[in-house]
């Protein structure tokens, strides 16, 4: 089956007039798992949930010792692309299509990779490594109220030993314009993370507050947002506020509270703790001339992520030298290398775009990614033990 | 009965723990409008509505001739105060109890003052004047896309002859710090309006997209954010940017769309003009810098409102010199002002705090705007003939 075909089948699902809204456990990320495992009946496929949302689908028995394990996210950011996650999976049933029978391998779909609906990123995968206690992750809400634990239909299960996995092999749509061949080895994932800055001022009329007499928290935020910015220029760094939520949020009423996000990400941790240090002591000396207050709180932070390196470097011996490269993005793999020898494929992206319905990547190079990832588990799933791999 | 008793009846309805939710058409305002038909009936006054979402409890007929019309609204802004609107109808039938018998008099609640659901303030008073066209007022949508004819139960009746009204007292509380005893009336309402900005960019990833590829449409928000400011400041206008809306508000996202509401009131119209234009000068200047586009709409602009300055002179010279004072926030008096001869009592606010759950008005202070109230509207309903009134 070539790749254009499989692909059609999920293309419409969750497709918006403003593009892919598949939350985490919501309606179109529901029938997205549905055709999971329908995917894995056609194939044999023994298929398991773990308690924490991520869908598994196992050549053999669930859970045999070696097994390699592939597969991405179905969850999209709100009005996202149709790439960032699910070309990991498509791929990952096709690639399995192309093994000799009988390798021990299984495809996964790991929950809430993007945090947009819970908030946290690679929730699913947190949960499986113990990164996030478990009671926390079941209180997180989404922006209805409604709990992690709600929609998962029940408190989830948390870590669970992954010592009998051999490796983890995740096909990633790049993010960046870092790659300029089809395929190429995830190097590293620069630290980053999510920090909530909470401005709180007066609520206020419009009309007859004197400009002199406002404590205004709006005017903090603006300010933040254009001072995280031209830090993050100025560090070679990453700094986006693309999130707000104010209240009351009328036109005619001074805000009482703006709460923006702050994503943030570098080459290496120094540089980002310095970039959020400067961007907390800008909004500070602001809330002071503004008469009003900010508070910041780390949502999640993630420290740098270096891939197994023996390992890409073996996967791109495998590919023929593909290149090895860094991302400035997250991922499951990142969550789960600190536990598996882990490993990423990028798939090039012509323009670079993400998180965006203008995200897009070739039929050609996505059936070079199919190729490139049976290639790799080929090699990774043949008879040798476990401590030949890297 | 005291002002204190009646007020205490409707004090609890839509509030909330974060201030009074009472949108127009909303739950709790459909209480207030059940409240207001029960007070007309204890006072054997008659109910009708206007087609319009308006309602008015009639002492004589309905519309007879000469007939002076009292009363406010009883929507909020989103977490607003309890006084902003309902002291005037709470007032007016309180006033009406201690006029003499006969009196040709109506207390009104207007439709959807705030324009807090429905985006056009003094919708209610703008179709009963006939300064909104029907059509447009029936396709005004809320947040959840239910339109103002859906909420009201069918197309509004629009404009209707005002030539048997004598005249129209709406007491309101004061929102600056204006007055400095308990009760004024109201000289002019500024200039003012409200603009929706929308700010287009590119979405895109927050991790992987390099500063300088960015096309952020957050920055330029927030530029004009900062703009607004120091220009209302610089020309002694107001000018408030306290609405966002952002596409698709994910923390891991370049926003595609950012809409901000400019809400802008000057003195007089030739500044605010000049205000209007130097912030979209310096948003677009912004823009070309940031790769986005903003494009500017009037929302709704309203001239400067001189109310009838003899009967602002009479009503001050029947209260004993009541301060005749100018207000920055609109009123459906503005509206009815073009058509009737319109008055506006002000009783003090303490702070000058408005659109917040903290407002608020001491109950003495309230008594004397109740008694100023039952003082103008005994000499407006005394016999005498129409064109003796001013």
């Amino acid at each position: 089956m070539s790749f254009a075909e499989l692909w059609a089948e999920i293309a419409p699902i969750g497709l918006t007039d403003k593009g892919y809204l598949r939350y985490a456990l919501g309606e179109a990320e529901l029938v997205l798992r549905d055709w999971f495992r329908n995917q894995a009946f056609r194939r044999d496929m023994t298929v398991t949930e773990d308690g924490n949302g991520n869908l598994f689908a196992w050549c053999g028995e669930p859970w045999a010792d070696g097994v390699v394990l592939t597969g991405s996210h179905f969850d999209s950011v709100p009005y996202g692309g149709g790439y960032d996650g699910p070309l990991g999976i498509v791929s990952a049933f096709l690639a399995v299509d192309r093994l000799p029978p009988g390798r021990n391998v299984a495809v996964v779909a790991f929950c809430e990779e993007e945090g947009g609906r819970f908030g946290v990123p690679c929730l699913g995968s947190r949960l499986l490594t113990g990164a996030i206690p478990v009671d926390r992750a079941a209180a997180l809400c989404d922006r209805d109220g409604i709990t992690f634990g709600q929609a998962l239909g029940g408190r989830p299960t948390g870590e669970r030993a992954l010592n009998k996995v051999r490796a983890v092999v995740e096909l990633h749509i790049e993010q960046g314009r870092a790659l300029e061949v089809p395929v190429g080895v995830a190097g590293a994932i620069w630290p980053h993370g999510r920090w909530r800055l909470d401005f709180r001022g007066s609520a206020d009329h419009a009309g007859t507050t004197r400009m002199a007499d406002r404590r205004d928290p709006m005017l903090t935020y603006a300010y933040t947002v254009l001072a995280a910015n031209k830090e993050a220029r100025l560090s070679g760094a990453h700094a986006t506020m693309g999130r707000v939520s104010v209240e009351p949020n009328a036109t005619n009423a001074i805000p009482s509270l703006v709460t923006g996000w702050l994503d943030a990400r570098a080459a290496d941790e120094s540089t980002l703790d310095a970039l959020v240090a400067a961007v907390t002591k800008r909004a500070e000396d602001r809330a002071g001339r503004d008469g009003t207050e900010v508070s910041v709180t780390a949502e999640s932070v993630t420290a740098e992520v270096a891939f197994d390196s023996p390992l890409a470097l073996r996967l791109s011996a495998i590919l023929d030298g593909a290149p090895i490269l860094p991302t400035g993005a997250g991922h499951d793999a990142g969550v789960l290398s600190a536990h598996v020898p882990t490993a990423m494929l990028f798939v090039r992206n012509p323009t670079g775009v993400s998180h965006s319905p203008a995200e897009h990547a070739t039929d050609a190079d996505c059936e070079a990614g199919v190729d490139a990832l049976a290639a790799v588990l080929e090699e990774l799933t043949r008879a040798p033990a476990a401590e030949e791999l890297t």
